[in-house]
């Protein structure tokens, strides 16, 4: 798979309890953590794809607490080292628990994969503003991806 | 119901999208924010109760993105204006989606409600530390609550 410059696939902890398990996303003193702008969550119908976005400045943190979800990242920032890679992950549950970070500039997108809707938590370390993010349509060449494969 | 001094409920927003809605947890400029220490989730089974805990120095809060909780407040502090107070709370989808304020000392505990599993989102102003916790028992005479009416 290719490497995308500054994203960052962290495994995050599922503790089993009586009753349903507690698990992990971020702790302030983490070398993760960036500082927090907003949490908010996205959920994702089954089959569904929410794509393309990218942020001009806000760094996002990904972590899938219900259901299993495909996250595509595509790099045409003009100085990255990464310049011209996508990469797919998956996160969720149970076996895919884990945070993924998205840099600012990076093209993303996600479907959710299975037969259950998915549920993203985004950790961002800006608050939602309209104007420092943009969108392209599923099919914009700039992304060489196709979600209907 | 009665009151927690220090209890807070707010109404969150859920914003229809294409392929699933976006639901609003907490921002970093919002008068209810008190700094975050650690976020982390708690998945809860049906009918099955975690109870009861409180916490020495940290403020919760709760949201419930997926499926359905009562939580119980119950507050035995010494100087509280609302000493022997039990609340109950209903938190999740589809209409009781809010951000519910848990202030140190008071007990808490919970139970999903309905049969899918519940997910409890909580945003706490320190991190995990095991010392400045501590548990009773359900049938703890201090607290007048039975989770089995």
């Amino acid at each position: 798979m290719d490497q995308i410059a500054g994203a960052v696939l962290a495994d995050l902890k599922v503790i089993p309890t009586p009753g349903g398990p507690v698990l992990h996303m971020l702790r302030a003193d983490s070398p993760l953590f960036m500082g927090l702008g907003e949490i908010y969550f996205s959920e994702v119908e089954p089959g569904a794809v929410k794509a393309w976005k990218r942020h001009l400045r806000m760094t996002q943190h990904f972590a899938v607490p219900v259901g299993l979800l495909k996250v595509v990242l595509h790099d045409d920032r003009p100085d990255s080292p990464t310049r011209g890679s996508t990469a797919e992950y998956l996160l969720g549950r149970p076996d895919h628990y884990r945070l993924l970070r998205i840099p600012p500039l990076v093209w993303y997108g996600f479907t959710a994969v299975g037969p259950v809707p998915a549920l993203v938590c985004n950790c961002a370390d800006l608050a939602h503003d309209p104007v420092e993010s943009e969108r392209a349509g599923l099919d914009d060449p700039r992304i060489p991806f196709g979600w209907e494969e």
